[in-house]
């Protein structure tokens, strides 16, 4: 029997760290398995510790850049993750890189996708992934596309929390409790060596979102008792046979 | 061992079926005890037939327009139906109708409500019907409210299916299969002998939401074969294992 | 042969001079009978120049206002204006406020009605108006209300131009040439002598709106060559056989 | 003396069917000369019952999209139907492509244009067509754009019902009654020989639009008796002489 | 010379502490007075922790968080702590209540005002009290309104930080530093006795609120190193002679 | 000692005399030295007087814009002002064209940036002149583009008001007194030739805005007495030490 599969399209090499390493973790221990695509390592723009050492080259930042995330996923137990190398800040994909990642979505089959918030002013190239993410889950429907695979069913897209999440519109309908991987999620964070800044942040962060999970689970009257969570934006509605 | 519950707050005493019929046959059938509170008999503004035949008074009005009420709630397994018999056109709540709807959610304990939309340039009675709800729902969170009551926990509350949905600003998150109870919804409609009008299209509406439901389950590639749906909005977020 | 008739519902008594006045002239030149309400006399709150007299009352601020407001519904060529008088800052109706308010939109029969913005956060009254107007269309639309009178269609409610709209969300979708009236339209703005300030800015108002008249009716290519407009907000969808 | 006319961007070759055959040839039969321009076929991402027959190719399925679309434009009457043949799933339009729509825009002048809702997320063609509609119609109104020719007025464009309306933010404002041509729409409806599964479901929306028609025309007190109706949302507003 | 004064409008007597205790500090420090109106204790639905022990009374849980409130007042320096006592869940005013809160309003002449946020659908007493706030400033500005007495100017109405802030449609437009006084919002935060699960939220909150200080002040090119920070969203637009 | 430095990016030649001449005029006054980038000259779409005259050519408007242009910023003592001559109907930057526009961001290192509203249906070069604004302030912050240059900070971007405001759901945020050098922006206005029509338009907006202004700092109690004043939306949350 197949596993249950899922899918993150990460604009640059660290997101899928911050802003879903939990999930992945989570979904991993479920028996799924998790790929993800990292289009760019954010060389340009997400490295500026690297660069700040002396005789930076691209190539060295981008080297950098991928052994961390490679060591990120292996801490959250990712199955696959591949490095499109698209370049940032910023990202851009032609139509061979949307095919390539529509070739990744009709191979994965995911139950699910995750990519980053609809809008973000302050990092044009996250709005630019999940505006791929959506066109090209609708290529991977199109039965006309290399006819003969497998086709797309109607995957959700969930969008992960952003840095700033009200200056983004984004608001969060589903919070996913993830105490049993916290160990994982701050193992992988701290792989981000050029980000420490960040560390903190995200475990507020979790911490934080597990307060909401209290709450909207039952507050004090029956809320379970979550220590850590994530938070999802969906874009498509719900099919079920219970409310 | 006590069965799941749940919790309908209807502006008016045809509301409930029209908009979440399919909801409560469903869940009945599932094994839930679901309450339904008409909060008016539409009395004043939703018996139009009535009132054009000679003689008509208030009073006969809303009981027959009660009858109409318990007849569908009957064709739909409906566990419990109360009447507060407050007015309408327009609705108004005084403190001690709002403890008295207290005193219901508190009794019922629900895993979910459903109520109307929240903005009816239309029908002021439904939105401010909502209102109530989530003022109601509240106070029943209130542990120093009647100290020694069981406390409400933290139901999701759907908002059902307005008549216009676009001009209310109501965007579904939720499609509900109701195949299997169709015809109870069907029959329950049929109840409603002043509002023939409406029989068709609430017909159309869920043939409609059921393309909605197989496309939101995978369309062509692998989507659910559902006859008949309903959908929800909800206004909190959800609190998961799994996405 | 009956007139064609239009309500229009102002919070405060001089809101219908500066926001619709164009239009009530327009249209009792098409032959229109126009009916104003004046809720209060916003003789509180927007008397300002008034209560900087000496030995100023309350009782000689509202038939200052009043005058004021009968001098300016004269040079419009108003059918009927009605004070309602029911204080401002804050505006509150009670039941017996709005079933009189109910009575008159009845007896009008509007072909439309005109109200204020939805959202105004420096003027509660302004958005409470447009909250009643609401409510009342649709007590008005109850045949259980006062069976046998004449119930109301489903007139649309325009909402007059607020000030500062944008921080009001107010977005017209409609843009009225009052060219042939602006005459009287300034006639009745020099009539409220407590708000000189006012005279110029909704003249430049009118201006700019016919502008925007051009634009949206060809531009360079076409436009009709309006000097004056004002503009409206729909709160209904239209109904036609033309797009 | 020259006819009306009115312009239809699609951006697949069925759409212009389900979304505005009824506006297509009830304003045909008014006189109006109708233009639909089809950007693609949709041949690769909406027409999965073909791609199910053994041994189909894209051209075929061009081919066969085109009969059918030149048929339902026969049966609504449509003076001039073209094909962009430019692909879908993704559709592109290169500086070319759009001057050769500014073209068509400048040649038919139209009183107004006719294309997709502003936002899809499962259809990203779809949200793309509207964009290219507006860009092409603001270089259609540029002077400068080939000086000489008669340059574009400010048609209206109408954004008309996708599928799904509240996932995409189309909220209607106008409702055309298209009773008289029903017969028409329908018979074009069943020319989309892939589609059979939409037949009726398009056929459900006509009757409920026809009942937002009469609500909102007058309801029970007054309304026009429409038997199908379309809606459609405005980008910009109108201009008139009376409310 | 008179100091500079700004006016917290608190539902509940601990939401100004969570909220925007950094801020009130950091403004005694500047020399500003700053009153603190509470309208209710939050005795009924925000002191679980109090109904929970043997024999607690409404009058015991109210001067438990009025002594409460008062020490946290103190740890931040407040110059004056009004407790209106008006009920909780929910909190309603009536027209006296309003006009003792424009009695404070006038008394104080506020630089600026806090209050909560515009919606949230877990506490309707939050909403209520920013309703509140722009009615009674609308009131404190009507010259009418007990003549002779100073009207109000055009303060600020600053919405403070809710709990679970993207559910509620809040935006933060303003962050400001609150290192220097971070040590007594922790006091008076330690203060609130029965939410000690709050202490780490709110600190959290503070800490990632900084780093949003630092991204917009300039991020890794110039940042401000603030450690503790508050956000804020205006209502009204600011007036400024440089950008 | 440096002077403090601003950038406009302007999508046509005259777009910044008319939307932010006050604010340049201003902040020359005040010692910055403001960079004017024109992305076209609006010589296809905004030149319909010049397109009318006999014998006219692309190169003539261009440079008939270009000395316009010149004027009006001599006329606001703009410290610098380029042409990028990108062409207009449709504006068009690629990916030289953005790293040139990085450059000169990098080269004046703005205190804020000015720009367009982000949404603009009759005009899409605007809105996408505003969308390359972010996307170049995004690759200026990036310490891997041009390594050894001086990063960007994070200025404000404010966005200048469009035409017709309210249709571009623009809404100010930030009103700016300019009475001292309105005759410094008049006269901009003026060598506008080509655009008479749009003289009074915008001194009546300079106007009204300066009754805002008014209003918004103290209205009849304390206002500013300003006579011009501009409007500005902004995109980033502000930093600051005191309310």
């Amino acid at each position: 029997m197949t596993n249950k599969t899922a899918l993150v399209i990460s604009a640059h090499s660290a997101d899928f760290v911050w802003r879903c390493g939990g999930a992945i973790a989570l979904h991993e221990d479920k028996g799924y398995d998790v790929t993800v695509v990292c289009l760019s390592y954010g060389e340009r723009g997400e490295s500026a510790k690297l660069w700040k050492q002396e005789g930076m080259t691209l190539e060295k930042v981008k080297a950098g850049r991928q052994k961390e995330a490679e060591n990120a996923a292996a801490a959250l137990g990712v199955s696959d993750i591949q490095f499109f190398d698209l370049g940032d800040y910023p990202l851009q994909l032609d139509t061979d890189a949307k095919y390539k990642l529509v070739d990744v979505i009709r191979k994965v089959q995911p139950s699910f996708m995750l990519s980053h918030s609809q809008y973000d002013p302050y990092n044009t190239d996250h709005m630019y992934a999940t505006q791929v993410a959506l066109e090209c889950r609708m290529i991977a429907q199109a039965w006309g596309h290399n006819p003969g695979e497998k086709v797309l069913g109607a995957p959700q897209l969930y969008l992960f929390e952003p840095h700033q999440t009200e200056q983004m519109g984004w608001k969060p309908d589903t919070f996913l409790d993830i105490t049993s991987v916290w160990d994982k999620k701050r193992a992988a964070i701290e792989c981000m060596q050029g980000q420490e800044h960040l560390w903190d942040y995200y475990t507020n962060v979790a911490e934080n979102r597990a307060n909401h999970f209290r709450r909207n689970s039952g507050g004090q009257a029956g809320g379970r008792p979550a220590k850590y969570a994530e938070g999802f934006q969906s874009i498509f509605p719900r099919t079920v046979d219970e409310l």
